[in-house]
């Protein structure tokens, strides 16, 4: 029996990453983390997809306001309007510094103790290329750690990382979720956190254009769509 | 200048280990964690011991209570009265899945938030030959993680572990912390959570061991001295 954990921020990758586990697994737990993040909102998204999936939910706390970032600190600005080639060029302020580490490695904890031997994460290299922790490098050397440092790895059973989104636009991901039917207007991308999505920073900008791209209607509503 | 984040416990290990930093680096940052251990008097220790050598003490909350494991969990029993082969021999009860990689993570995204190049963990492989993350192969393979997954390693300027106990019989820590004049008495080891240490734990065991070998007297508190 297949069994996979699945980080599940309630943003359209990871809901669509979630949706895709649960084609290829026997049993799905999700995982979803309280970090500080200014989009609280994300995480109601995040129950009503497991929800929705009728999955396992996990939500765990981590305390990463000790870190740099304005996606953590309510006192930097979040950065808006930026093009798409500028959000490449640089690691930008939202960055949290290790936050992929962190996540797989609870993540990975929590593989040992229900017995799950994979873990799936909505990373992208296309969109977030300024993100040291979403490249397939990264990915690679985590496993190498979770085969030398996990019970599971020594005992010769070790956790892959599955990061099946990894390549593609934003636009063949909504193609994705239409296809596996994922419950769009649940999910959320904003970083900014109103009552509407901004449409301004990076996620909504790549998420409005990931949708243009694929010729369909993202059902969230927007402050503004440019 | 070389600046440092320091994984500190309050246990003599990591206390030890806090003091080699200090002696190597110009600047440490004490690093400790709330992770639902039992043994909340550590946390009281490593307090106590920041505060002794006047280093900045970072304190976060990690939630592994949803992991499987007696130093976590208050219905399982703590292993008591073990011989060091049996400790050897396989991965205990007290193993907490992944936990040396997790409090490494948010310890790399501590270094990144505040610029700190190298941390310090008192991980030992003799003692702890049963615990997969306290195996240099682990360490090695993490170094590479932080090389591929973290803005400092992609710009160059990685982030080490030093692990300078890893090797060092218990016997040999003790005599590091004399020649380091460590307050031994801030310093709480016992694995049960009682008022005094229980003497009887495998963490226990092992420190009256090493201060017997180290012909040293042990100032903290037991309930029996087997």
């Amino acid at each position: 029996m297949s069994r996979a954990v699945a980080l599940l921020s309630g943003g359209l990758d990871s809901s669509t990453v979630l949706a895709m586990a649960l084609e290829a697994s026997d049993s799905v737990t999700a995982l979803s983390f309280i970090y500080g993040q200014r989009h609280g909102r994300e995480l109601e998204s995040a129950r009503a997809l497991a929800s929705h999936y009728g999955v396992e939910h996990v939500v765990t706390h981590l305390d990463l306001g000790i870190f740099d970032s304005s996606l953590t600190r309510w006192d930097q600005d979040i950065p808006k309007g930026r093009s798409t080639e500028e959000m490449a060029d640089e690691i930008p302020s939202t960055y949290v510094p290790a936050r992929n580490l962190i996540m797989l490695s609870v993540a990975a904890g929590l593989c040992e103790s229900i017995g799950a031997d994979r873990i799936y994460i909505g990373a992208n290299s296309v969109d977030y290329s300024g993100y040291p922790d979403c490249r397939p490098d990264f990915f690679r050397a985590f496993e190498e750690v979770l085969r030398q440092g996990t019970k599971a790895g020594v005992s010769g059973r070790p956790i892959s990382i599955a990061t099946p989104i990894i390549a593609m636009s934003k636009a063949e991901i909504v193609r994705q979720a239409l296809r596996l039917q994922v419950p769009l207007h649940l999910t959320w991308s904003c970083y900014a956190g109103g009552e509407k999505a901004c449409g301004l920073c990076d996620s909504c900008q790549l998420r409005l254009k990931g949708f243009q791209e694929a010729g369909a209607e993202d059902p969230v509503p927007y402050e503004v769509r440019p």
